[in-house]
């Protein structure tokens, strides 16, 4: 008789966003005439941007022709891609990163819940508290998060690093050992981040205790501060010991259009063996490349039309952060975030709950955002907005919770 | 200190294609003059179908314009997608499938390398020999498949069930139980299938045992003669014991666009727990869903004249399989599959090794194809010719092998 993998019997309940989506669709029910503002989930609002869909139309073109159609993909993804990550992302910012060190893939959370296939079991993982679920969850269902504790909402064998206003959202080095350390800067859910100094502190704890850091740079478009490194491989002894997670989501609006990659360098080993070798041996046996029209257009978002347009969506986005930072402060709130990424991480008032909050804003003001608690214990008293709606949406928003 | 996953050090040397690709390489470096064809990896070589491309172009109009712009896909896949598939593939052909039994995704290669992760690390899978690597080499890296056997050619906790010509292809139930059983038909690599009588017996084997079948449908739409069946449901209680993989890669010619999906029946329980359920929990975190652009091209592959232009692509490359079937024939040599398949399964000369074959083809009628023996120790002496060639390629490729 065939056995199921018993360690997906330890995640808890539903997926945080499912349960937002039933309180949502249950108050939209119950009160048709009201409309409903979300700046709950961080999707993106605004359309793929003019040189994208003009290169999605010619890539489209060439598949109908015997002459230029495009079968099978390479394993790592197409050159083409893969030339044009490594001089923008990666050359231009100074890090010697190879070719054959990018993995193009369908999207950063593909990849964050993949990765953890090449480790062992046995690894210890760290996380920050307030954490993207996806971290944690993959790594249950892997059976190396231990059992889950309902008393605490922590898993028995991750190590949580809290990150509240007290520690100004900056992880303090582990008491505990761990041997993956997942760190996501800017981060999803606080909107924070730290500074370049403070990251290479991280690769040089990481190069010292022989740990990897999976760390998830989704948000790098966004960041508008000097000191902040844009890879981690701006920090020295980085490719020895970190893998980064990249995304199109975030900075050119491929939520729906799916692209991302994964950067490994050759010099990440454990003994003698090298972790790139490892993910191309996953890559090539388990996935079978993203797109080629979705690749194309993924090579236009770094040519100079791209660019310019997507860093108007960026911009576009980030006045909606000034703005709800402004409001809400305006409004008595206190807010954290919003500056070098696209989330407003804000305290409840009076020591509500991240919950009661959430049906407080629902109900009073028809607005939705995420409870902080829904990202890990050290979120409660906390609250998620997002900073992709519309303008008009947003000081839509903004007015009715100070209304409030 | 980190670990990684050491089951990846079983598996063996590289993979087939890549092996295969380096030797054509080096023979084309050695000899510039000549025009070798390949006809070796099941890759398509036929444009898109014109509906598909219209489809492609409108539905990157939607995503240029903020009304109608999409962000992240439905977990499971559009319905307008799934619908398609549940009224076409199952509902058509008798199978009570429903629309939240489907979960589509970026293709079957992924869909067959994830899907074991629901499963126990204890659980022992059958596969037929010869077999798709990708079923073997994703459970050498779970660590289900115990230790390479270097003089065997295979690992020390699978079950392999031979499929040669002495049975027909047709594999004999195991002696010993698995509990994971892994199917494909029509086949690939043997271009054979199966009578659906026959794969009534796998159904009651398996729910008799309490295995599950993983059935890997991707060559569905090669099928040509009637009693066999064109998906596993179609046969009594598969809806208890069967996951069904799908491509529109092989269909339809999206082997570069990327869509499949993964059926998975609300039926199909271990205790109490569904299948279904699992899967949905995987699909939720570890993927982010398929492109809307191709989901939308593919929901056109199921319209009147999606059916009648994919038909004719099908019918085209079934065109090849029916003369590289006669003009071998012709030639004296013994060939097997071509007629539900766009794969043909010849049987070596003279007791020539898979390997001798593939190098005398390749230098003497600069034709490649692919090493039986690559697929598994039951294919030695056999050796594959796909017919996703030109006509006139294939016809080239035909008159060097008979000219030898």
């Amino acid at each position: 008789m065939f056995k199921i993998n018993e360690n997906y019997l330890k995640l808890p309940g539903s997926y945080l966003f499912s349960t937002i989506a039933k309180k949502v669709a249950a108050y939209k029910a119950e009160n048709p005439d009201k409309t409903v503002i979300s700046l709950g989930i961080g999707d993106v609002t605004l359309p793929l941007a003019p040189a994208v869909i003009s290169r999605l139309h010619s890539a489209v073109d060439e598949m109908a022709v015997k002459e230029t159609f495009r079968g099978y993909a390479p394993d790592l993804g197409y050159e083409f891609l893969r030339s044009a990550i490594v001089k923008n992302d990666y050359l231009a910012r100074g890090a010697q990163i190879a070719i054959d060190e990018i993995f193009v893939s369908d999207g950063a959370k593909s990849d964050s819940g993949n990765i953890g296939e090449i480790f062992s079991v046995d690894n210890r993982i760290a996380v920050c508290d307030p954490v993207y679920p996806v971290y944690v969850d993959s790594n249950v269902m892997a059976g190396r998060a231990g059992d889950y504790l309902p008393d605490q909402g922590k898993f028995s064998n991750v190590i949580y690093m809290p990150c509240t206003a007290e520690n100004n959202f900056m992880p303090a080095l582990p008491e505990e050992t761990p041997d993956i350390i997942y760190l996501c800067f800017p981060n999803n859910p606080t909107g924070t981040t730290i500074p370049k100094a403070e990251l290479q502190k991280w690769v040089d704890y990481a190069l010292e205790k022989g740990a990897v850091i999976i760390y998830d740079a989704a948000y790098e478009a966004y960041i508008s501060e000097d000191d902040v490194a844009h890879t981690i491989y701006e920090c020295e002894g980085a490719d020895r010991c970190a893998i980064e997670l990249r995304s199109f989501s975030k900075n050119a609006g491929f939520t729906g259009t799916r692209l991302g990659f994964t950067v490994i360098p050759k010099a990440l080993k454990c003994g003698d063996v090298s972790l790139n070798s490892l993910w191309a041996r996953r890559h090539g046996t388990k996935f079978n490349g993203a797109p080629y029209i979705i690749q194309a257009a993924g090579e236009t978002v770094y040519s100079p039309e791209g660019q310019a347009q997507t860093k108007e969506m960026v911009a576009y986005y980030m006045e909606n952060a000034a703005a709800i930072r402004a409001g809400l402060e305006a409004g008595g709130y206190t807010v954290f975030g919003g500056i070098n990424a696209p989330y407003i991480w804000m305290k409840t008032p009076d020591g509500m709950s991240s919950w009661d909050f959430f049906d407080y804003l629902l109900k009073g003001a028809n607005v939705v955002g995420t409870p902080g608690s829904g990202f890990g214990p050290h979120g409660e008293g906390y609250f998620r907005l997002t900073a992709f709606g519309s303008h008009e949406s947003t000081q839509e928003a903004l007015a009715r919770i100070r209304s409030l």
